[in-house]
């Protein structure tokens, strides 16, 4: 039985959140992943690399995983009612309706995250509520059948955890090896509360706009 | 001032080897990342997800960094004189020679690692002293201007490091902070040594084809 990934594919995506993901599941036995937009033109990610949508949202054929990754363009996708609307249906057929990073906004803005336990991005943690979701500071949290992932690179955590849902762990151990998942970051600055005060400072000015986009648009 | 990083950009590339220090090189202050091929129509790695080329081998300007990732399209370049002259010559040129995963082979057969320290995929290790390479199991590992990364995740490790010795530290932690990377694998499955018998036997068996092609080509 082949398992079906649809991963939403927009410009001024967060590269990461979705490649992450992708690996792993790409690297899954029986998988295929659809890259999925509203047509099939490259699209330009957040920093700069070009992605390749391979389905368009109208052929979209029914998930056994939806994932919506983050970036500044999911602001655009907040207001989108096609987008939002396709979230919606998909979600409704889907095992697992998934985010990464900033996607889960996208999610809640969807009316998928009422009443749910959620995470998302540390800097965009406290708009959770104003989504109805249930904000829970942890790096992959499920309810259910929502699982949503902290910032960026926490994509690669909840790729391997879907897997072993929806495969067992055996597959999933067999990809985190293929990938030499064995993290060793060189510096213990990955989240708010570890980095020092000036780093603190400088990365949140660098995301302040797109920050400053989501407060208008959930005020 | 601007720093370039160049990353090679081929048919059958491991795209997380590419795609996790493009994300955190591309978040740097004043970066430009290269994709370099032989031409620019998009090209699709060893999983699937197609990347687009935006420079050309014959257009590319000298980089700070040059970088080369792995991926079971490694082989073919391995014996392809044209991409191991372009390696050469921009190496002569770069203040750091880099590499992701079985990237590390083809800076070995270009001549870049003879008694230098390298790292690689755990899969490839065995084959650095054949190219005349002092293996050391690292995740990262430096020696002068060559950087060498162990298998495909461990680029997001390499790529805060680079970014460290060219931007300083606290950059890197900026960044590291941005795709809040404070990894937490749900398993610890990550190398040979941590995995199970059945998961280690596994993982081998997927790479057993392309390592075949390794063992022919370096015999």
């Amino acid at each position: 039985m082949i398992l079906r990934f649809g991963i939403l594919c927009f410009p001024g995506v967060q590269q990461l959140d979705l490649t992450g993901p992708y690996e792993v599941f790409a690297s899954a036995r029986d998988a295929e992943v659809h890259l999925v937009w509203k047509d099939l033109a490259p699209i330009r990610s957040a920093t700069g690399l070009v992605l390749q949508p391979d389905t368009r949202l109208a052929d979209a054929p029914d998930f056994d995983v939806l994932c919506v990754p983050g970036g500044s363009g999911v602001n655009a996708l907040m207001t989108d009612g096609e987008v939002l609307a396709f979230v919606r249906d998909k979600a409704s057929k889907a095992r697992f309706v998934t985010s990464v990073c900033t996607g889960s906004l996208v999610l809640g803005q969807a009316g998928l995250l009422s009443g749910r336990r959620a995470t998302t991005h540390w800097n965009a943690h406290d708009f959770l509520p104003r989504l109805g979701a249930i904000p829970v500071r942890e790096r992959v949290v499920r309810d259910g059948p929502i699982i949503t992932a902290g910032g960026v690179t926490s994509g690669i955590d909840f790729g391997l955890a879907v897997i072993a849902e929806l495969l067992g762990r055996e597959e999933a151990e067999t990809i985190q090896l293929s990938l030499e998942y064995a993290p060793a970051p060189p510096f213990g600055a990955g989240l708010p509360e570890t980095a020092s005060p000036a780093v603190l400072a400088q990365a949140r000015a660098r995301m302040a706009a797109s920050r400053q986009e989501r407060e208008t648009l959930l005020a």
